[in-house]
C-alpha cells in the first residue's frame, strides 16, 4: 500500500514548539518508528506551511495513492480550499490532530475538513497517525 | 487489559436500522470479532438507552477498569450529565462514532462528551471500535 | 389496526397539573372514550417519565404494529434519541401536543422529533390525540 | 356548520406543482371529495397570491362564519399582516400544510401564523384539510 | 398644506379589532376630529391591507404633496419594498404607530421604515396622528 | 401642567457637540422658545451627565408632577438602571431624541428606556421636545 | 425565443429614484435598445409592486415561454412566495439586479430568489438585463 | 416540616469526583450534620443518575411535603421535563449549587429550573443545601 | 463580624415601588429586624443609585471588613466596573437578589457579578439578605 | 483590450473533479472557444492554488490592463487579502462562478470579494466567463 | 504640549488589585516617572470610578488642550456615553490598556471607545501610557 | 537589538493604494526615517503576500532575533497559522496596523493575532510602526 502523510503549518516545529500541547518529538523522529511498523507498505511525507503547496500536493497524488492521512494545524479550521481538493481526488482521506481540539479554543473545534474525510481521529498525541494508518488499511 | 465498551441509545437496533447509514451487521456478530483480535484482553460489553443507567455503569467501572470506549449514540450531543460522569473518574476514556457525524446534521457536530475524553475517533463503521481499543492500549 | 399512544414525562398528571394549560381531565378518562369512537381497532397506551424507557417501548412495539401517536412532552424538545429511535422503526408515527406550543416559551418551538414523524398535530386538547389516530388511520 | 377554507400563494398550481412534495391530485378536485364527506356543513373555498386579498377575505368572513382552515404557503413564513389579521377577528382558524414543513429548509421551520391560530396540523398530505375540518368541528 | 395620512394592513378594524391594544374608536371617526384641527390644511387618507396599493399610492403623491404620515401596520416589520418606496420619492414621511412597538414582540422591534423616514413616533394612540401632522408642519 | 425635561450625557454640549448630527442651537437657547409656547404650564429642565443623577432625579420628582419628557443620550442604550426609576414612578414618561436614531449604528437601535415609556418620539430634530410635551398634555 | 423581463418593485422609478444607486435612465428606454440588439427574440416586460402580481405573471408565463429574467427589487429579500412561485414552473429564470447588492446594506445580502433561480447577475447597472437575457439564450 | 433533599446525578460521587470543585466530603456525611441542626423537621433525602427517576420522585411526593431542595446536577441545564415536573407540583422548590456555576462553562450558566423554584442558591459549598432549608422554613 | 449590605439603583424606594415584584416593606425597617437577629455582629448599610459611589464603597470597605452581602438591582446587568471592584478586593462578597431574576426578563439572566461573587442567592424576598449573612458567616 | 482571467485553488482539476457540479470540460479547452470569440481582445489566463500568488498576480497587471475577469474558488469564501488587492487596483474586477454558489453550502453563500467587485455572474457553467467578459467590455 | 491622562474605575487601585494581571505599581508612582520623560510637556492626570465624573472631564478639557490619553477601564466595554463624549470634543484621544485585553474575557475584547479614538495601545502593562503620550505628540 | 518587521498581504503597495486609509507613502522610504531613529540596533524587513511565506520567515527568526513588529494586513483578520506560529516561536510580537481597524468593517475588528502578540498598537498611520519598536524595546 501506498499512503501519503501531510502535514500543515508549524508542525515542522514539532518537539520544539509549546510542547505542554504538542509533546517534546520530532516528526522526523517519529516518522521513522511509524515506517518499522508498516515495513510492507510506503509511507511518504509531505509538510509545508503554505496553503497552496499542500493542494497542489493533494492534485498531484490524490488520483494515484492509495491514501492520505493529513493534519492540517491551523488550516482545517481555515481552509475551505483544501477541503475543495479533498473533495476533488479520489483516494480516501483520514483526518488526524495530535492534541484533542475539543478542548481548545473554540475556533479549533471546526474544521472544514472533516465533512470531506473519511473519518477523524484526534487527541492521541503522536499515535494518532498510526490509527490514522491503521483506519486507511481498514478501508482500503 | 480490563475495557470496556459502552453503546448508547439505539445502537441495540445495529444491523436492523437506517442501514444506508450505519451498515446491516449486528454489534454481537462484530464484538465477536473483535475479542478475537484481542485474546489476551478483556473487553466486556454495556448497551443502553437509558442515560442514567450509562451513567451508573461508568461509576461502576470506572476507577477499576483500564479504559473506555464508548459510543453514546445521540446522548454523545444532549447529554451534560455523562460527561460529568466521565470527568468523575479515573479510567481513561476514548469517545467513538460508527459515521463521520460531521457529514451529518448541525446538531451532531457538537459532543458534549468530546472535551472530557481523551481522545475521539469518527467515521470508520465498525472498525472505530478496533481503533478505540488500539488508541486505549496505547495510553495505558 | 394496532395503534400505540406514548404519553411522554408529566403527562400521567394530566388533570391535576397546570389546568390553565392542560385542562382537568385524566388521560385515562380520556382514553376509554377515544376507545370507544374506534371499536374495530387496538388502541394500547404507554406512559412513561423515562426517556429510555420510552426509546424501549418504540424498538419494542416500531416494527411490528400498524402506527404510534407520540406526545413526548417536554423530551419533545430536547431529546435527540427519541427521534432517532422513531428514525430507527419501520411503522409511521404523527406527533401530537395538547396545547399550542407556539404560543409558549421559545423552547417549546422546536421539536426534535417533527422532522422524523410523518406529520405534528398541536393545539387542540385532548381532541389532538383523536386527530392524531384519524391521520394515522388515513396513512396506513 | 360555515367554514372557509383559505389557501395561499402557488396553491392555485397543486397537481402541477413539485409534485413530489405536493402530490398530482388539483385542490379543486380534493376539495369535491372534502364537501362529499360534510354534506350538512358549508365548506367555501378562497385562493389568492396576493397577501392582501387573502387579508381583505379574513376581515370579509371572520367575524360571521364558524371557522377557518386557512394553509397560507410561503407566506406562513413571512407574513405578520396575515398573523393580525387572524388576532383581529372572532372565529378560530386552524393552521394546515401538506407538506411537513420541519423536514424542509429552515425558513420553512417558523410561522407567524402559528401562535394567533388554535391549533397547527402538518404533514399529512392534502388529508391536512379534513384534519383541520375535523379540528374545527370539535372546537365549535 | 397638502398631507396624506396611509393606513396600513388590518387597520381598517380600527375599533373592532383588539379592542385593548388599539382602543374602540374607528379611524374614519379620529380623521373627521383631526381634520378640525386644521382647517387650513389638506389631509387625505389612503389605507389597504396590500403591500403593492400602499406603494402605488406612496408613487402617486410622493413627487407632489407636501408630507406623509404613514402607520403601515404589520408590514412596517416585514417589507423592504415599502421603505424603497419611500426612500425613492422626495417629500418628507413621518413614521407612526398607535400602540409602543417595544412593549410589543419582538418582531415588532425593527422597522424597515424608520432609516428611510425622517423621524418616529409610537405609542400614544391615536393621538400619535396628530403629533404626527405636528411634525411634518414643522419640518416643512 | 407641571412637566421635566430630562438630558442626559452629552446634551450639554448642544449646539457645540457634531453639529451635522444635532444641530447648532444649544438647549438652553431651545428651551426658552418652547416655554414661550406653553406659558400656563411649568417646564423644569434638568441635565447631568451623570446616570446615578438622573435617576435620583427621577425618585425625587416622579410621584408628584405630572409628566417627564426624557432623552437619556446613549443612556438611552445602556441604562437598565434608569429603566427601572422609570417602572418605579407614577408619573407617564415619554421618551425623545433629537436625531433619528434608527438611521445610526446598530447599538443605538435598542432602548432601554422604550418597553417602559408612555411613548417614543425621534428624528425631528429639537421639535421632538415640542413634540413630547404635546403628547404629555394630550396623555394627562 | 420568447423571453419575459419581470421588474418588481419600485423600478418603475427608474430614471427618477435615486439617482446615484440606479442611473437616470428609465426603463422604457433602456428597453429599446435592448430589443433592438435581439430582433430575432420576443421580449416581454411586465413591472409590478405587487408580490402577488408578480406571482400571478409567473404562474401565467412560466409552463410556455423559453424563460424569464427577473430583478424582484426589495421582494428579492422578503419574498418566499416569488421563489415558490418560481420552483413551481418549468421554464428557466435568471435573477438580475442593477446595482452591486453586496455593497449595500446587510438585508440586500440574502435573496430568497438565488438558490432556486438558475444564475445571478448583479451590479452592472442596466447592461446586467443584456446579460441576463445572453445567459438564458445559452442555457435554452 | 418534611423537606425532601434531591440530588441529580454524579452526586453519589461526592468527595470521591472532582475534589478541588466539589471538596472531599461525602454528601451522606454531611447530611448526618443538617439532619442535627433540625432535629424537628424530617429531611429526607433522595439521589439518582436517572432523569425520569428525578422526575416521579417529584411527583410522588410534590403534593404532600413541605418543600424540596434540588440540586439536579448537569440535568438543570438540560432537563425540561425536571422543570415541568417542577411546575406540576404544589410545594415550593428550591434549587441550589455546592460551585458557583457562573464562574464555570457556559453551558452551565443556564438553568431550565431556575424560572419555576422559588429562588436559587449557587456557591456556598455544601453549605449551600443548609441555606436551602432556611428559605424552605422562611417560605413555608 | 463586620459585614456591609449594598444596594444599588432604585432599592430606595423599595416598599414603594413595583409593589407585585418587590413587595410592600422598606428595606430600613426590614434591616431593623436583620440586625437583631445577629446582635453580636456589626452590619452596616450602604444604599446609592450611583455606579461609581458603589465602587468608591467597595474599595473602602473591601480591603478590612470581614464580606459584603450585595444587591446591585439593574446594575448586577450592566456593570462590568462593579464586578472589576469585587474582583479588586480581598474580602468575600454574595450576591443578593430578592426577587427570582429567572423569572424576569432575559436581560436580567445575566449577571456581570455572579462570577466574581463566592456565591449567588435570589429569588427569597427580603429573606434574601438573611441568607446572604448566614453564607457569610459560614464563609468566614 | 486586454482582459485577465483569474482561476483559484483547485480550478485546475476542471473536467476532472466532482463533475455533477462543474460539468466535464476542461478550462483549458474552453479557453480556445472563448477567445475564438473576442478575436480582437487580447484574453491572459492565470491559474494558481497559492493564495499569495493571486495577490501577486493581481498586482502585477491591475495597474495596466482593462479589466480582470476572476473566479477564485474557495479563496472567494475566506480570502480577505484577495478582497484587498482587488481594492488596491485600478482596473475594474468582475466576480464570476462556474456553479449557482446560493444552491449549495452556507460557507458558500459570503463572498469577500463580492462588495470590492464590480459586479458579480454566478451559475451559468463555464458560460459564467463568457458573461463576464461581455459585462467587462461594456464597462470600459 | 498639554496632556491629560484619564483613568477609569478601579484604576486607583493599581499596585494593589489582580497583581497578576496589573503589576505591582501604584500609578502615582509610575506617573512621576513619566512626568519626567517629558520635562517640557503638561501631563495632568484624572482619575475617577464615575462615568458621569469621567464625561464631565472630557467635557472641561477637550476643547483646550493639546490631547488626552485614557484608560478607561470597565468602563471601555460598556460605556457608549464616553465614547460620546470623546466624539463631541476636538482634541485627538489614544486609548490604552495595561493588559493586552484580547488575551481576556470576550467582554473585553469590544470597545466603545476604540471606534471613536485615533488608535488603540494594548499589552504593555503601565509602559502603554508612555506610548500613549509618544502616539499623541506624533499626530500634533 | 536586533528586530524584524513584517508586513503581509497588499502592504507592498503602501503609497499606491488606497490612499486615503494607508496615505501616499511608501514603506521602503518611511522605513530609511525608521532606521534613522534607532542607529544602534538592527531592523530587518520582510513583506509577503503569501500566508505560508510569513509562516516560514517566523520561524526562521523567531528563536534568535529580539522581537518581531508584525502587521499582517488582512491576514490579522483570517490566518490562525499566523497566530500559532507566533506562539511557537520564543521572542516577543508586537502585532500594529497603520488604520484604526475598529473604525472599518466588522471583519476587521476580531484579530487572531491580538491573543498571541505581547501588544497591539493601531490607528497611528506608519507611525504605529516606531510605537511598536519602542514598545519592543522596553519589553525586552
Amino acid at each position: 500500500m501506498d499512503i501519503l502523510i501531510i502535514n500543515g503549518p508549524n508542525l515542522n516545529l514539532l518537539g520544539r514548539r509549546e510542547r505542554s500541547i504538542y509533546g517534546d518529538r520530532s516528526f522526523e523522529d517519529y516518522l521513522k518508528e511509524l515506517k518499522a511498523l508498516y515495513p510492507n507498505d510506503t509511507i511518504s511525507y509531505f509538510q509545508s506551511n503554505h496553503e497552496g503547496a499542500i493542494i497542489d500536493q493533494i492534485h498531484a497524488v490524490g488520483f494515484e495513492i492509495d491514501g492520505i492521512v493529513i493534519n492540517a494545524g491551523a488550516y482545517t479550521h481555515t481552509s475551505l480550499a483544501i477541503a475543495d481538493a479533498i473533495s476533488a481526488i479520489s483516494c480516501p482521506v483520514v483526518e488526524v490532530h495530535i492534541s484533542n481540539v475539543h478542548k481548545r479554543e473554540t475556533v479549533r473545534h471546526h474544521s472544514y475538513l472533516s465533512p470531506v474525510c473519511t473519518g477523524v481521529i484526534a487527541g492521541f498525541g503522536l499515535d494518532s497517525y498510526r490509527l490514522g494508518v491503521e483506519a486507511l488499511k481498514q478501508i482500503i
